[in-house]
């Protein structure tokens, strides 16, 4: 095995920083790795927003639902869907942009935005860096587009914490093989024995770090996955001009 | 530099492969370091389809709009959206499953797709094989779905062609980082310099590459962005549950 995937096998989020800042050349070598990500048609519709500022760090905490280490780590990346700068190429072409206004290019231009922020995880581990992806950046998307300036066609898809870790938690257990990927076609009925079993794993896990509140995966993901828990995106995404009505 | 920087800052998509196989041990990496990335709530709403089958290869091929190395490669992996893996977890649980109606479902879900993805695309190229990502799985989205047996609540998100490559093409350039990389706030200005500049980058690159028909970023961009390219995902998602009308 070589380092590239010891760095991609042995991922865990990090809740708990060290008060010690990201060097600067580090944070360049996660953007440039973030940036080297492939992206549709070459679009390169994405964008980053690195925010270190201590206050605006808080805010963003708040924001996300009370996430104390986006305030204690000192650096947050918003990872930001951008039709806004290919918009322009639009404009410079004298071909006025349709795309965005699509599930189809929703889902391409947030697909990009989560291939570049894989890299970024990657780069950033592999420099000893802890990480832990933030989708409470859409818990009040209207607030975070005014507080990040983002313009028209841009919206905050996922944000990502980076710092000096000050612990290194457990890698959380995966589902068997089995139940993540199949041959030629998929297969439901490889599903049920599998979920039983992951229910079993992380029942003992999850006592073992002392949430056996959540009980298991199937009664942690249906608690979450019964409502839309951030139940402004689809107003947001529209009043930044993502109609998604073809 | 480390090895996972250089991996992740040299990748470049390959579209010549050599007709030989991907030994299981490699393609075991790469689905490894795929299932390590983290996904929102630990719901691991992603799911692989591994297709080796020429045949089956090649009816991909041409779904996607004639791309013949997705033939040539001996591996495609289809990566899905998988809320029919989570929507047990609701029956098991006794909560139906509401999320996957949603546009941050959605959302959400295409996101870890996309992390996944990026995973899966570093562990093979750390392992020297080629890869391109393929966004033509969306060309045909119903026959797709037909092809891989694919639950209702799942959506082929994008493929990726695996294998040894023939060829080593050059790297695309990218944009100057300031029209991707911004500090505390989003900066418009930043942008119309830059894109100016990487259309002269462009130029230069597809000219040097044959492909001087594409004229330079804003020319091609637009020449895709000025309709929805792949007009089926929206009614093929309606159609596999994916009612996004909250």
């Amino acid at each position: 095995m070589n380092e590239t995937l010891g760095v991609l096998k042995s991922h865990r989020s990090i809740r708990r920083y060290l008060d010690v800042p990201v060097a600067d050349a580090l944070l360049d070598e996660i953007i440039a790795a973030a940036q080297a990500a492939p992206t549709s048609i070459n679009a390169q519709g994405v964008s980053l927003v690195v925010v270190r500022d201590r206050e605006r760090r808080a805010r963003i905490a708040e924001l996300a639902g009370g996430q104390p280490w986006i305030a204690q780590a000192p650096v947050f990346i918003a990872f930001v869907m951008d039709y806004y700068k290919t918009g322009l190429a639009g404009r410079n072409a004298g071909r006025p942009q349709q795309v965005h206004e699509s599930l189809e290019g929703f889902l391409a231009g947030v697909l990009d935005v989560g291939i570049a922020m894989g890299n970024a995880m990657a780069a950033a581990e592999s420099l000893g860096l802890g990480i832990v992806p933030i989708g409470g950046i859409r818990a009040h998307p209207r607030e975070m587009i005014a507080l990040l300036e983002l313009p028209e066609w841009t919206f905050p898809v996922a944000g990502l914490v980076v710092g000096h870790p000050a612990d290194r938690s457990r890698q959380k257990p995966r589902m068997d093989v089995r139940a993540f990927c199949h041959e030629e076609t998929y297969r439901r009925d490889a599903l049920p024995p599998r979920l039983e079993e992951y229910d079993r794993t992380m029942a003992a896990y999850l006592k073992e770090i002392g949430r056996q509140k959540e009980v298991d995966w199937s009664t942690a993901t249906a608690a979450f996955y019964d409502r839309v828990y951030f139940p402004d995106v689809m107003a947001a995404a529209r009043e930044q001009g993502f109609k998604l009505d073809k």
